[in-house]
């Protein structure tokens, strides 16, 4: 399931950086590229936890350090190696190597095509730690190819590295590969179990340990969908982009987090207004859907401690899990938003962006409430509206049926009628009608922020897509000095006229027009990359600054 | 084969720190701690060497830094976990607990017992990594003798992990256990290889490098033994001493050394004259060797930089290896003295030990030339003297005859008999007089150096035997205010007297005389302590830094 870091690519950026792919930075360089990470305290409030709970929190983070330590050692078999040197090197470049070294994971810039900043480091090798290092991928499919299908089944799974062995491979179980540490880990992991109260933590952390030492981690991700109570761990290995060569091998991370109880009430009250909201959607009312479905499982949480893959590079804000079918099928997958970690890009990247992009009277209106208060929606939102579909009088899917269309317009579905439902909610009186001005001011700036990172992938298109349509239909409009503003005449209309014309396509299945409006709309325009110029000096993502861990007694 | 560090214990240093077992050392005691190791430059002129061979040098350090990560990890599981959380924390206690953590590859002070000081570090595993963690050493040793013959030896053998595996345990090699680390050292040792002139550093670099993919080292062994050359590198998988559980596993470490041209001309003219000093041992002319055997291989060289095991608490001034049994028997042993060690650890503690234990007129006494020309020709003496013996006209060893007192009595003899051969060199005009007032002087010193690290281990016990052995001969004499000199009336006489006790002693494998020895005089007496007690604040050892490995082009 995918990941959500808004992006691994920035187009800004990368200026800084191309006029010397030949070798490596100097200070003064690796200074500018980890400027754009902002430093930022991560924490959150623990005062209503009692004793038990901040110490199973502290022997969480304390595996989770363990989890770091693993994820470096996938990356790349020099990295523990390169750190040591690193940490050795006294010399302000050696310092600045050591810092972005510890930001990226390893020494290539995440930001900038993995470019490398130490001297000496080789290409960032595609297969990571996770094959031998001298095999081809021909070799090795040759080889799994030629595997009885059980092998095969073990040499492709999430948990084994391929090893060489005489002249050919062999599969090597992560729980004999990282045994040493995922002992500690699962001692770490059972010290905690034994420490909590919540009967479903309790379970999940003393089936996460077992598994860190079986290797079968099905029963553990079950436990996990069924957490409850304020502590939610995600720890152990998951997400499968570091294997660039196969996307077949997990890399461990780690996330410890709590429950934001606000949000989390918050939520309640939207999921119970989905249907009342479906039942208004601007459509032709045979599309809506009478009936909604289940909620999937979201949970609003803050962030006390990120390791792994889970902190590398551009931070994580939300993410999908598990990523095992089979658990999927029998208990759905559930989603994480990282409140904290959301309100730090906000201050740290959206406000800088906010400065520039509008005008001073309107900057006011930009406001962390609508921000996440729109992200959260925006998640509900994709359960709304059109999938199972009838074309022809057949039975299809909007997925089918928009093929490589369909991620960039969901997306922007998503988005557009997460205002919508906003200004819904608002008419409604369940949301307070002072959110109104901040709503589209704040989307406004935010869809630089997207735009930022590129319109190749979906999201960015997305944004792309709708922040053309609403300067087209004067919803948003352009200022003489290049800033841009929301038009409270046209901002409703713009907003519920693009909902329509997306759901629409999406209703019909129409490749052809989703195709047309992404190649007339999901572009940057000369007056939009103008000002994503002015934009440089912005940091991009924060370097996050654990400060409730390090309160944690963690020992 | 030993390693020569001068001990692992502190005695003096011990006080600082057995007041707090419980808990850990604050940021304020673990400065006094770290304070025991000066730090210190260490290099060697490189300006003789072409600009390929200061490549093959800056090769040869890279590989070494990936040497340096795996012993890290052969240490403890959890140390690169503890390693990036301590490169994090930026307070006085956090810099303080990562200076001293560097120092001893771990969390644990090996100068005091293994005493933990960072918090929440448990006990040093006694089978570090190498075990699966919660396995006793009953359990394996029950696992191992179960196995056949050939299964056993390779649990036992030097270059294999054991894991758990189910509910038994598993056999893992080097080359799959640290396959990618070690993928990349070779890929170094060849790198360095294909720029090398010197054909016999050529041969071991690439056989070291076959040897770490195939985990098959003998031939690489071999190679070894035939090095010749400027460049002497040493580097690969070797002592036993970090497995405390079996000493079985050997651990990973690098010496990065070159040749000392001068030192080595001077071991060959030394080499020329053992068998004229022999003819002249002050022992029954009948108890002499009338044709000593061939000279055991040695070779004197400056470290360029040293990793892993070889650069953790106190730093090696010497070694031998391989530890093969059959390279031994095939082609000997190689004992490589490390000339830039020996200098620092001279300049940073026996001359602020002379400051204390000399009276002021006798410092100007205290030279390197000399220390180190007695050191040299302790190693060269150990070949003469008795060795196979004639007791009751039985054919045997002094070593069989003089069982657990012959290791002590061997190093005393070494020591008190290279006096004895430096003076019979000067005065045939071999050295110079100039040598003569700082040769005694130089050497009663030392004692106190040797001393304080304790009279348990074979090296101080025999220092004690002649420490107390010349004080009571009046060749040392101590004055009013308790520092020490030579008594130039008596010390040759106290010099020639006891090499011919102790080699009368080892001639005649009397163990009852032998043990009395030792029990007389391998003591501290009153005296010497309190002399000792005033040492607390001289440095107990060195902390490299590799001034010439820096400069090197590494990549």
């Amino acid at each position: 399931m995918p990941r959500f870091v808004l992006a691994s690519v920035c187009v800004v950026a990368l200026a800084v950086v191309r006029a010397q792919e030949a070798s490596v930075p100097d200070a003064a360089k690796l200074e500018q590229m980890i400027a754009r990470f902002a430093p930022t305290d991560i924490g959150a409030d623990l005062s209503q936890l009692s004793d038990a709970d901040r110490r199973v929190l502290g022997k969480l983070v304390e595996a989770s350090t363990i989890i770091d330590a693993l994820f470096l050692r996938q990356v790349w078999a020099g990295n523990d190696a390169m750190l040591l040197d690193l940490v050795r090197d006294q010399s302000p470049a050696g310092r600045a190597r050591l810092h972005y070294f510890l930001i990226n994971k390893g020494p290539w810039s995440r930001l900038d095509h993995n470019q490398a900043f130490v001297p000496g480091a080789p290409a960032k090798p595609e297969g990571a730690n996770y094959y031998p290092p001298a095999a081809t991928k021909a070799d090795l499919e040759r080889w799994m190819q030629s595997l009885p299908e059980a092998e095969r089944a073990r040499a492709t799974g999430f948990f084994t590295v391929i090893r060489r062995s005489g002249n050919s491979f062999s599969i090597v179980p992560y729980n004999v590969e990282y045994q040493g540490e995922l002992a500690r880990a699962a001692s770490l992991l059972r010290e905690a179990a034994a420490l909590a109260t919540e009967p479903t933590l309790k379970t999940f952390l003393v089936k996460r340990a077992e598994a860190l030492l079986s290797n079968d981690y099905y029963e553990s991700d079950v436990a996990w969908m069924e957490l409850k109570g304020v502590i939610e761990p995600t720890i152990g290995p998951y997400e499968v982009y570091e294997d660039e060569l196969f996307n077949y091998k997990a890399a461990f991370e780690s996330f410890i987090t709590v429950q934001d109880a606000a949000e989390t009430a918050k939520l309640q009250r939207f999921a119970a207004e989905l249907q009342d909201i479906e039942n208004h959607l601007p459509i032709d009312p045979r599309l809506r859907n009478p009936k909604l479905g289940a909620l999937a499982p979201i949970t609003v949480v803050n962030e006390i401690f990120a390791a792994g893959d889970a902190n590398r590079g551009v931070q994580t804000a939300a993410f999908n899990l598990p990523n095992d079918e089979r658990v999927i099928r029998e208990k759905g997958a559930k989603r994480v938003m990282l409140k904290n970690v959301q309100d730090a890009k906000f201050a740290k990247t959206l406000v800088p962006i906010s400065k520039v992009v509008l005008p001073a009277a309107d900057q006011k209106d930009v406001s962390f409430e609508a921000f996440f208060t729109q992200i959260l929606v925006h998640e509900l939102m994709h359960g709304l509206g059109p999938h199972n579909i009838s074309k022809n009088g057949r039975a299809t899917t909007v997925r089918q049926e928009l093929k490589e269309t369909y991620s960039f317009l969901e997306e922007a579905k998503a988005d557009i009628s997460s205002l919508f439902a906003v200004q819904h909610l608002i008419d409604k009186g369940v949301l307070p009608k002072s959110l109104e001005p901040t709503l589209y001011t704040t989307f406004l700036a935010s869809t630089f922020r997207s735009i930022r990172f590129g319109v190749t992938e979906a999201h960015g298109k997305g944004i792309a897509v709708q922040l053309n349509s609403l300067l087209d239909s004067r919803a948003f409009i352009t200022n003489a000095d290049g800033t841009l503003k929301v038009n409270p005449d046209r901002i409703k209309e713009g907003v519920t006229a693009l909902t329509r014309d997306i759901m629409t396509i999406q209703a019909e299945g129409d490749y052809v027009k989703a195709k047309a409006l992404g190649d007339r709309l999901g572009v940057v325009r000369p007056e939009i990359q103008r000002m994503l110029e002015q934009l440089t000096a912005v940091p991009v993502d924060i370097e996050p600054r654990f400060t409730t861990s390090s309160l944690l007694v963690r020992r």
